[in-house]
């Protein structure tokens, strides 16, 4: 009995959610299910695989992760299921759900649902609700020992699975270009692509002051000079730092605000920024 | 041991939840408890019964649910619990929460709660929060044996239940007469009370062109021509269609967009909308 | 192995509580994880203290709670375990979210946890997410038995721990005053920090007009004639009262009306309240 983690863009108001959690129960009554989110924003492929990466890898091996952000439901969009280099395995439609897992942690083998055999009996007449009637269904089977890895259904050519476009980060000189991946929601903070390990070859150090550039397509929307900081505790309440965040890429944040609110930014590949170290006055 | 349920109109913004779910383990710390929803629009008993009757069938045979949804607490309507015809429980107050459930699934028998036997011990001086002190502790002892169905108190007349007013969908010739029962609330999509078997009685086929009227009382508020489709993927992102949604009622939707913004629909029984064949030009 | 409940203001849009869950699990796969709330105003420590008196006593003893607001983090702030006097244990930064539980419910014992050995292996250069590195795990630890109360680490004198200014309700003749603690955010009622012993010291009994008279600071922004009830049932649909909540203080509402929208009411120690039997005309 592994765990099984849902993450869906169906949000909790509805019953959406608690009927895939019932399917599962009622493959295996002990299971036990957990949820990444329920907000990704809907149809937003980019943040599901995104979060995936945010939490995988804190969760034990041959955790069985179910994502449904799913625009493609009943169009021919493959439903696969991934294992990971790292034991855990996904189950989502292949349409990029998979993007940064493939690129970060990678991906060992990749199998497609035989509907014949992973799908809930009677569901045939519904053609909008995979999330409930194929992949919590099959997620619970292969996380409760129902059926192993070879149960899913036919070996797909990993090469093959649909990934989105990412834009690599570099370093020109002693400045560091990316791109803003993703918003820290609550907390109005821009998690960009740059490792640590990227970022630390421009010579900056904690304390140092920083440069920092941000453009939408070519539009300058942000540039100032602020601290690189251990942590927030370090700047005062109202002031903006440049910090490693909990995937260890850099991050950008107003303590105790919202810098995302703060000057309208973005994210996706539209959306670059550059940092380089302050030289002073 | 038998699966625990929640929903409530409480939202998760404070602890009344997880006070629930502190008695429901207090009662038995093998309780396996989940969540229906808690984002029900506050005292909207139609909301909750409607909740139920979309995800009831699919938790295992025995799950006791509770529900509450309690605008009346405190006054002098009955606690009870409703046995449906499939055998599942739902623990609520009696103010028409059953309706759909009585309606769709039916209820082989129901109980009054003895409150002198099932109330949390000492908690006699609060009038309002009975879904602590009487829902899910009455819950918690049925879900874990603790107390057996005829434990809960004594036998009600199933015709006394508080039942909202339901309106018929109905054919007309070949147009389909429903209401809008309610929302798919995350993507803004429009529930009827129209089943599929009635619908197909129009003659409509998948990948007919429909004609779709709605109005609010008197106002027409929505006549347009949109297509029969199967899923999502069958029209243009931003095209309008009609499908079958996941409770096997007709439903209509924006492909990635809100058809409940767009045209400022509501829903209830002051909601109709009309589907018929279209006839071409 | 005892219950785990996390609290945050972390929000769940994103994967930060679900990394939570998973380190949790990779400590003792058989543990009970549960949630108080992930919705805290961020950086609002006065409102995790009061979720937690709020909830505390209806978990079962032994329960091990995990609040995270933690505005201070990679500051100096000490990150401890208290034991309170009825047997649950608090894992939190000592911030002041312990202000509550210390005052209504008693502290018995706290610790500081030693990091050199209750912190998530190989976690060291993150400086941002001490919820998932030390907290969750440390929790994780001591629930499931792997350590026990002494394995947190050296003790502190609970006469040390911050508190947050707190202003104490007091009777002035028939008059009872008092401050307003904390919204019932859903149904907007406002939650005093008069207890209902105090109160009815006043001489006021269910079924009395009450006069109210709400101040932020000098400036009265509410003052009326209410009744005083037993529950929202013994009032019209839109009318406002008095009655006592589930935490046995005084609280007004309006019946299905939200009365914090309806007046602009804030909450805090600049929030007074006074109540005073209504003489008549």
């Amino acid at each position: 009995m592994y765990p099984l983690v849902f993450q869906t863009d169906f949000g909790l108001v509805d019953g959406a959610v608690s009927a895939m959690y019932g399917v599962a129960y009622c493959v295996h009554p002990d299971l036990k299910i957990h949820d990444l989110t329920h907000d990704i924003t809907p149809y937003n492929i980019w943040e599901a695989s995104y979060r995936l990466i945010q939490t995988l890898e804190y969760w034990p091996e041959n955790t069985v992760f179910v994502s449904v952000v799913d625009p493609g439901v009943g169009s021919d969009r493959k439903s696969v299921v991934a294992r990971t280099n790292t034991g855990r395995y996904i189950v989502t439609p292949d349409n990029g759900t998979l993007t940064h897992v493939l690129r970060m942690e990678g991906i060992c083998e990749v199998r497609e649902i035989d509907e014949h055999i992973n799908r809930l009996p009677r569901s045939g007449d519904s053609y909008t609700f995979h999330g409930r009637d194929v992949y919590a269904y099959t997620g619970a089977r292969l996380a409760s020992g129902i059926i192993d890895f070879e149960g899913v259904g036919p070996k797909l050519d990993v090469k093959d699975l649909n990934i989105l476009p990412i834009v690599e980060p570099y370093l020109e000189g002693k400045a560091v270009h990316g791109t803003i991946d993703i918003l820290d929601v609550r907390f109005g903070s821009l998690w960009t692509n740059i490792p640590r390990e990227l970022f630390l070859q421009t010579g900056i150090q904690y304390g140092d002051r920083v440069s920092i550039t941000i453009e939408n397509e070519t539009r300058t929307v942000y540039r100032n000079i602020i601290l690189f900081a251990r942590s927030f505790a370090d700047v005062y309440v109202g002031e903006a730092l440049a910090y490693v965040n909990s995937l260890d890429c850099v991050a950008v944040a107003i303590n105790q605000g919202s810098f995302a609110r703060a000057y309208n930014i973005g994210t996706g590949n539209s959306w670059s920024i550059c940092i380089e170290p302050f030289k002073g006055f």
